[in-house]
């Protein structure tokens, strides 16, 4: 063995499976249903193949500029990355001494602890309240076990419960650390609910925001993500620690046209919102315990009068070729993670849910 | 200050200038002149954008299984990166603890000691021969050190120099670290050496293949690079520490449809070494020094009767919308590195040269 001893030690990230087939309902990766802005279309049409024989803009700054405009932000304040994973390792690289402590709610994104693993850092993992609510003794916890990095999601995966933009100004003022909020879903939010936590990159210096267009965007497939945060923070990952060329020239041309067309994405978040109550309801009437949710997900408990476990179910909507998630800890060991699909394939859910004894309550 | 210690000290990697204007004679960073195989415009046209919703192969399997058919070799021995800068940056992750020496023969790519930095590894640097060659005590030297990773460049940049397949037997047969071939250059080898490299990943489990799609397949803008190496190498990278999904949808399909049409690669490879050969004897004509190369450049020496030094010449070329690349270390100081361009190209610096004085001597 030719690696390092915490890489050997160490197990790789379960991605969620990502089958060839088109015949499959894959409600397992929270993906946006909807297809991506067909501007998109036209652009890839007439782009200049012999343009990729030079490098792409290394820094990307025709994106940075029009995020800063879109947030109303400077272009200082952004960074583009390859997905939002490639965020995430940067924080590491750039601000977490290799055996350095990091700090996690529990559970959240599975990918965390691959990355602490690969830092050689401990992990200290502060349990959820029983609503999937931050405890109060957060920051506090996280400052006694000397954490220099710590992941907050919000909304929160697997629950889509929502954290409120005042915790998270306790928290980055209270936590002696990198704090990162992780907004993958964020545009799945009711807009009624007002909440912006963009403001916050102002006011604290150690705060850094994720955001993905893989799914607000319809994009996983084409890896563009970003960072908003103080240029303190920023410069040292865009100047120092990222691979100078990150960024292809046609994902960073698509990510812009998909920017620029708001008011398509708009209309995407909003029909998900709308199947998003349903299925909640649907689903509860059936028995399901599942909590509030802002983002394109639903947390589905199993009912105790359920003829199958969560696994079980989870067998059983394969193969009538149904891609749920389950996660193996013991927090979620009888739920479901259910991805909001388009409504023939929402229907064709509960339809199956039926069909397994899984029916409506009177 | 947010960021580790050893960010805070150290500087970014410095690219060659990629300006915006298509008026620039660009002969800075090594592009190969040639536009990408047409087959790319085709299947461009024909993508499709809703296929973008969801997650892209993550291991990139069918690249992988078309790379082993080209090179003859297992899909175990491949791992596809975003960039050959992300294989480099993966070697430091998997292979070298933090603060474990790297060793670099010195001058090469200046992105190493950056990486280094990056891991906090102190830095062995190990002087080539005045012909550009490795020291017969290349090996003894770094494991003197307790270096961990090296990294060897061939062909050699920016000398051009090829090293051969004995005495990289040799190295990754002494050296008791991973050994890094970084071959971002290996497609314009004169085919009459038949040096091929690829046999030595069955015979050294310690040695690693770099390659790269961005100058033998005129495709630097789509960041598409690969390792070739045993399967114990690449395992830990591929399933630990690669991002999970490091390589976008359509880079990987354009990258395939590449890589398929090998003849139309080998005629931009053919057209290169023939204006590689015709450039060098202009400029030695000049009163340049140019060691012979493999590669898509030239170091060309400025001569002794030249009215302009190296970095004068280089502003001077600037001036008239000609960039080549100069390196700010003693050993390059008189020297610029020339890529290898379009006939006009090539044509237009030789008039330009001329017109500054450096005129072929009788």
């Amino acid at each position: 063995m030719r690696e390092r001893d915490n890489i050997q030690r160490m197990s790789g990230y379960t991605s969620g499976e990502q089958p060839d087939s088109d015949s499959v309902i894959k409600l397992n990766t929270n993906e946006n249903p909807y297809p991506p802005s067909l501007e998109l279309e036209k652009l890839l049409a007439g782009f200049s193949i012999s343009s990729l024989r030079v490098y792409p803009s290394p820094l990307a700054n025709e994106l940075r500029d029009y995020l800063a405009s879109l947030h109303n932000l400077e272009r200082q304040n952004f960074l583009i990355t390859n997905g939002g994973d490639e965020l995430l390792r940067l924080l590491f690289t750039t601000f977490l001494d290799s055996g350095e402590p990091f700090g996690m709610a529990e559970p959240s994104y599975s990918l965390y602890p691959v990355l602490a693993e690969i830092n050689d850092s401990p992990i200290v993992r502060i349990s959820l309240e029983d609503d999937w609510s931050l405890p109060r003794n957060f920051s506090k916890s996280l400052n006694n076990q000397g954490v220099g990095l710590a992941c907050i999601v919000s909304p929160h995966a697997p629950s889509g419960g929502l954290v409120n933009v005042d915790i998270l100004s306790r928290v980055a003022s209270e936590f002696n650390g990198v704090i990162l909020i992780d907004e993958a879903y964020i545009d799945f939010v009711d807009p009624a609910l007002r909440h912006d936590t963009t403001r916050l990159v102002n006011a604290f210096d150690n705060l850094v925001i994720l955001r993905s267009l893989s799914k607000g965007y319809s994009l996983a497939g084409l890896r563009v993500g970003y960072a908003i945060a103080s240029p303190g923070l920023i410069d040292p990952m865009l100047t120092k620690t990222r691979d100078s060329y990150n960024m292809n020239a046609i994902s960073q041309k698509l990510a812009l046209a998909a920017l620029m067309d708001q008011d398509y994405a708009q209309t995407t978040w909003d029909r998900v919102r709308t199947s998003r109550r349903s299925m909640r309801q649907e689903l509860t009437t059936r028995g399901f315990g599942v909590p509030p949710s802002q983002a394109n997900f639903l947390l589905a408990e199993i009912p105790d009068t359920s003829p199958l476990s969560a696994l079980e179910l989870l067998k059983a909507l394969r193969e009538q070729n149904i891609l749920v998630r389950h996660f193996n800890v013991p927090e979620l060991e009888d739920m479901l993670r259910i991805s909001i699909g388009t409504d023939a394939q929402n229907a064709c859910l509960l339809n199956t849910l039926d069909n397994l004894g899984l029916i409506p309550l009177k």
